[in-house]
């Protein structure tokens, strides 16, 4: 912690169900952090670099904004940065530096560049992992409705789960765009954590494969396509082998057997042309997302481990892609585990970036809800729960 | 066992090193089986039907032979088994059933067909992973120079292991042509085995994912292709994200960080003619390898298993795809479990169901070799070692 480290009031804080904008991570509500906060944060990925910042709304306390600014146009994201810090300046009581919290790869790559574009202010790097766990911390322990099961067989889909402080030990799983390393990590207290795995065939894999196959260009172009797609068209099905249930093994006839276990065939050669773009697009969502939920549950037997947090950029609110995690490891763990997912499964690194610099104060039971105590639908669509994004959410001004 | 079981003595078993015709699975000589033995086996898969006869040799005892014809070639596939039946029918002393022990898929699918055109042989179904397992122990036990591992770290990567009979327990990996389940076993006694796992991510999206991306129209044209492919202008590699070894997480930069992580690029349509082929081929074949020795580790250390045997159709004697996985499970491990092939590795289901009808006889303590106890090259060509083929291998009349 360093000297000049403010003080947050988490006491109250909620997920905002006021939309600014569509496609926008939403803010997160302090209600009790009436003080301004100065400093701010950024997680600088292989694709996207994620900003958080506190805006003050006079009485009412303040807000966390989360952006997500494409790491090709650093530039923009700097010059964004220094309007914010601008704002921060203004607004400060005391003449003390205004710091930056740095983290993610792109925190030692474009560090000499953040440094020499943001004169008068401190860039301080934190560990990518470190900030990933702190801001997981952080969301599961202080945020009502942002950690949530999925699960297509229920009723409603969407369960959010209770806001707790009993979390340890659990496992997140991070995926994201695939210009990182994917990691698994255990951890079994506030600052315990360690990477005990990882796996080369996440993201990157996903939105690589499906660039070669599709004519998609963006997430969620390929995301879109995948939904009217029927997977059997390429894979090989259980009922496909033995015609029905394999019911010895407790397979149900359609379960993959295969993926694109329906493709090849001696001496014909295949090309994209001879199957759908959407068949192939889903039948390599569902090849990438049950192999990370297998890999996942692997991991969690191997620790002892039931709580699977999936954090990253790769969920994107998708419901096949929850759905999908979320069957593989209740089938592997015959339901003694559970996936879970949050609305800023994006921003655990810049979050826990932003926190770094914050001694955080709370009331020692405090379950309240800000913002009227509100309550989301019943059956929400995730799409808009999330209010997650894809690059489009570039403004080179504070909402506020 | 039936009424009219053959005794078969395996004694001084080895496997023929005499080559008949280029890309034959080698015989098993069996030195001591003076009498013929007359039921014929066949395994018949998703792609290839396997077939498991014997012949005799005069005063030389007798070998057993290992063809493949392609199971879309049914009928001819029967009339072969059909001379064989013939032949055996004429060398028979007595006037007993003959027998053909059928497994596989294809058992059941086309038992009728069987029965109605081989009339006067009993057809028995013989189960599949049964099967699998008496013919992997036969083969570990009885079979010197059948069982090996591969390194290409070591100046010698193939090394043959010792023959034993102290095998339990152990892990089969079963991995096809991808025209069926790919199955993890746990092996704990001669008939004492479950099937604890398994992954849709196997052969058969390695060859599907192959024919959509390359030209191959067949399995050795794709692992040819991949010979001279780098995949690194493909994947994404940990020097692509950290410039160097990622020493705090032991992980060296030429490690792969994302399988196909260098693809996407958002905007910009991608297709197949943007890359080589060759490039492709190989990333795809680490691709599907590293996960496979992943998820075949994270099961042998769920289930305290340390010597994993690698089986199916999938390995074809390819050394790249063996010292992947090798690399894989010594990675994951930290070298406690060791990745062990099999010369045989497409004819086990086979070379089970034909022992399911024999009593082995063997010596208690034998351990000679037969063939002048020859030795192989001590660093052989495992392409040459394995002897093992393509669907070429259809010959429809006996070698001998």
């Amino acid at each position: 912690m360093s000297d000049n480290a403010s003080v947050m009031n988490v006491d109250g804080a909620s997920v905002s169900e006021a939309t600014f904008a569509a496609n926008e991570t939403r803010d997160i509500v302090l209600p009790n952090q009436t003080e301004h906060v100065a400093h701010i944060a950024i997680d600088i990925g292989g694709s996207l670099a994620k900003i958080v910042y506190f805006t003050s709304a006079d009485l009412n306390g303040g807000r966390l904004h989360f952006k997500k600014i494409e790491t090709e146009k650093i530039d923009e994201c700097i010059d964004f940065v220094a309007e914010l810090m601008a704002d921060a300046r203004l607004l400060k009581s005391d003449n003390t530096n205004l710091v930056l919290k740095a983290t993610g790869g792109g925190a030692y790559l474009f560090y000499d560049k953040l440094e020499a574009r943001l004169p008068g202010v401190i860039v301080q790097k934190e560990d990518e992992m470190d900030c990933l766990i702190t801001g997981l911390n952080f969301f599961i322990t202080e945020i009502p409705y942002e950690v949530f099961t999925y699960n297509e067989q229920e009723p409603d889909p969407m369960q959010f789960e209770e806001k707790t402080r009993d979390i340890y030990p659990y496992m997140l799983v991070n995926i994201g765009s695939g210009v990182r390393m994917d990691s698994i990590l255990k951890v079994t207290g506030p600052d315990e954590f360690s990477r005990i795995s990882g796996t080369s065939l996440g993201g990157g894999t996903l939105w690589g494969l499906m660039s070669l196959l599709t004519k998609a260009t963006s997430f969620d172009e390929m995301l879109e396509i995948s939904k009217d797609g029927d997977n059997k068209n390429v894979d090989l099905l259980v009922g496909d082998i033995y015609g029905t249930d394999y019911t010895k093994l407790g397979l149900k006839a359609t379960k993959i057997a295969s993926s694109f276990g329906k493709v090849f065939k001696k001496g014909v050669q295949q090309s994209q042309d001879n199957f759908r773009s959407s068949d192939i697009a889903k039948s390599l969502l569902f090849m990438v997302s049950n192999n990370i939920g297998q890999i996942a549950y692997l991991n969690a037997q191997q620790h002892g481990l039931k709580r699977i947090y999936f954090g990253g950029c790769f969920i994107r609110g998708h419901p096949i892609t929850m759905n999908t995690l979320s069957y593989a490891i209740n089938f592997w763990s015959n339901g003694d585990m559970k996936a879970l997912f949050l609305r800023h499964e994006g921003h655990l690194g810049a979050t826990g970036a932003f926190l770094k610099h914050s001694v955080i104060r709370r009331a020692r039971h405090s379950f309240s809800f800000s913002e009227h105590n509100f309550t989301p639908d019943i059956n929400p669509n995730p799409r808009n729960v999330y209010g997650d994004i894809e690059e489009t959410n570039v403004e080179l001004r504070p909402t506020q």
